[in-house]
């Protein structure tokens, strides 16, 4: 056979055609690529599998983020490499300035517009983000299921003595003086105490312990590093707990409700999250896998002090809904409330604000807080200095941000800013319902979490941490 | 001939070949696509030609932004749709908070750290943005270039009378009573003077001329409206033109000269540009077209009072930069400068700061800039009261955005906390440079003009309004 032959064959007619096809194929399917991935970020769900899910966002893309705040070159963290999650990056609402107007398309046949309130914390409000009818039904259901007490009494509390710590009394000492004049101001015990138990704690309260425990002999309102010596770590605890106290007298006054949102829940419930997916441009998978929605009825007198929904992170922090899934132990945990979603569920004939004390503030200072004998945290006394407050109305969604972006489309530190309270209602009922969009600030921990999540999701038996009986318990922290 | 001959013609041959070397080449341009397009932002420069050079920000993708301010629904502005312009999205950097440290490759083989100094405005520093060797030659290329005073005295400027505005003198001083109590305090009328000659008016300056043009008779300080009356609209101008001012009481007492950046200028000139057009991340076409570097030169006493570098956007507002190609004219033009690049030339021996009074200020008010006797826009008396000040330090870059963003990926409107200026120098000299970034927050005028440039540039004769034609009778102004 000649080499010319071999070239007119049948065979080599069949390859030239596969690679004519192939060829084909393969223009189509470049063009459709850059048809769907030049197209801006509406519509990625009609895309081609490839296109991902999240689209990265351009800014700092090249810069790698450090939390460090010397203006010496810190040590930078390594890149997370967030794109290559299956999650990608966190969309974050853009807020430009207080008082800003932003159109939102949430329903086919309403319009609805969102207002920057704040921009530390970056604090949206969206009224008429429900209905009258919508309200209305979600206070019916939190009925129906029965509210219980936002909190426990102290006095009800199982007495867990606390361990008396490793290291010695002069040094808490030491640790708590932050003026270093070797004296115990009031605000620098309240600092401690606000760790401490569900009681609040004012500096009359802490005066009346003084006189209890005789721990301040000389009567000075100020504890010496000998006065100290003498208290026991669990005095405070145990004196509070034998002295019962007023409702009025807790950090948080109210009852509430855990609804759960996930499939199969009622339409108005998942309607409602369908909504705030809409709203927060977050992960579906992620919102749809975050606590139930909490319902909270403040009666005439409620408050709840102010108080940040969810802890700052440090390295050994584990977050409430992935501790399980990621088989970490820590004492320290928190909920990792990236966004707080607060819906008024009823106009409030008096009272009732929700106030950020220190929304936009140019510093921020826990000891700032507490001035002489003004507590800023206090939103039985003083809501009127705080720097926000907002009012309920119907309907009205407010919307915020508890983390800092990590400026890699992740979460970050703690906002310090988003410290907010209920102020005391002073005529009728006030209801509300939050719901709280739950991430991991550790991006591998998230992505362990949503693989288990669907794996059991699809069929197999509910697992021991499935999301709502994770939070079932947790009546009392949240 | 039979089918079955022409097939294993030589022709045929070639055509398959052909097709097989199309295929592998298509399959390198997408796997170069794909490789270029999924790598984040960097190094857009490598990529193939068909490759978007400025991705969508996806935050916002659904909003509409509106100006108003009112809770209520307002009018919104119609959407842009700058993603259809050439132009793409300008990317606007995350400053997540003030002390945020995020790291830059801007050179091949030196790491860069930028750190978030405020977030209102939204200003970063780099330290050693520029070497020894760089700003010793950038100060040369100025002294050959010879230095200008950067502003003429008053009494040099040609008198042009001010028409007498067509409304009467009760309207103005109704404008001007800002809290309406019917007389003219010293801060209300110091905020009409901002806008006059390049004199800087003190508390002082009012009085003196209060009393040679006998214009407080009962010398309280105040002006009623009687006295008002009295006064010809020109008559302050006119008595500091007649009345000589000191260097030291202009608004601004420096030199500078304009350095040409564009392409044939020296290596250490177009070697800066690239370097702001990677920190900046703003399209490199916009940035090639924007002002020339201006060097300043602050001799011992030397300061600028604080101003804002671009002016606010109003309806009619129209560009120093775009006005003539898109053929508009107005009584209000501005420079448009969206952002501002400071560089440090060298370490000044004593004062030289760069201030920003009202740095993450919650609040923005024009009259509290101007407290009893106590102007915190005075840059050689109340430079200690600015909330952020900044040491000059050689080689190091500020950079900060004079605009917010429009939420739609454009530029909004001005950021009054942009206020800035630089401190009276107590010892040596102090050598800064600028670079000003132009756009103009109209979309399609900057479209306009990127396509009038770039005609213009491929071969054709300079067109009157070619960028440094434009600029170089701008300083005065600038």
């Amino acid at each position: 056979m000649s080499p010319k032959e071999s070239v007119c064959s049948r065979s080599y007619f069949l390859v030239v055609m596969v690679f004519v096809h192939v060829y084909i194929v393969n223009v189509i399917a470049l063009l459709l690529y850059v048809y769907y991935t030049g197209e801006g970020d509406t519509g990625t769900a009609a895309g081609p599998a490839s296109a991902p899910p999240h689209r990265a966002t351009p800014a700092a893309a090249t810069a790698t983020t450090t939390t460090g705040t010397a203006p010496a070159p810190p040590s930078p963290s390594l890149p997370k490499h967030h794109n290559l999650s299956p999650l990608g990056r966190l969309q974050r609402l853009e807020g430009i300035k207080v008082g800003h107007v932003q159109r939102l398309d949430l329903l086919p046949n309403k319009v609805h517009y969102m207002k920057t309130l704040s921009m530390k914390p970056l604090l949206f409000e969206v009224p008429s983000f429900l209905s009258e009818e919508e309200c209305k039904l979600i206070i019916h259901l939190a009925k129906l299921k029965g509210l219980q007490e936002s909190q426990i009494m102290p006095s009800d509390l199982q007495h867990e003595a606390i361990d008396e710590m490793d290291i010695s009394k002069e040094e808490i000492f030491n640790l708590l003086d932050y003026n270093q004049d070797g004296q115990l101001q009031m605000k620098e015990v309240l600092t401690l105490l606000r760790f401490g138990d569900s009681t609040w704690i004012t500096p009359e309260t802490v005066q009346e312990i003084y006189t209890g425990l005789k721990a301040d002999p000389d009567g000075n309102g100020l504890l010496s590093l000998e006065e100290f010596k003498q208290l026991n770590t669990n005095a405070f605890q145990t004196y509070l707990r034998q002295h019962g106290v007023e409702k009025s007298e807790l950090v948080r006054n109210s009852k509430n409700a855990w609804l759960y949102q996930g499939e199969g829940a009622h339409q108005i419930l998942r309607t409602l999250r369908h909504r705030v997916i809409k709203l927060t441009r977050l992960p579906p998978e992620i919102v749809e896998h975050s606590e139930p929605l909490q319902v909270v009825k403040y009666e005439q007198g409620g408050h709840y002090h102010a108080h940040h929904d969810s802890g700052p992170i440090y390295a050994e922090t584990s977050c409430f809904h992935t501790k399980l899934v990621s088989n970490v132990s820590s004492a320290l945990e928190t909920s990792c409330r990236y966004v707080t979603v607060l819906f008024y569920l009823n106009t409030v004939s008096g009272g009732g604000e929700t106030a950020f004390p220190v929304a936009d503030n140019r510093t921020y200072d826990e000891l700032f807080l507490i001035q002489n004998d003004t507590d800023l945290r206090d939103t039985r006394k003083n809501c009127d200095r705080a720097n926000l407050r907002v009012k309920p109305v119907q309907g009205t969604a407010l919307f915020w941000y508890n983390y800092l972006s990590d400026g890699e489309g992740w979460v970050g530190e703690q906002d310090e800013y988003s410290l907010h309270g209920g102020c005391v209602v002073t005529q009728g009922n006030k209801w509300i319902a939050n719901n709280w969009i739950n991430i991991d600030p550790d991006v591998q921990r998230q992505v362990k979490f949503q693989q288990a999540i669907s794996k059991y999701t699809n069929g197999e038996a509910p697992a021991k941490w499935a999301i709502d009986n994770i939070y079932q318990d947790l009546h009392v922290e949240l």
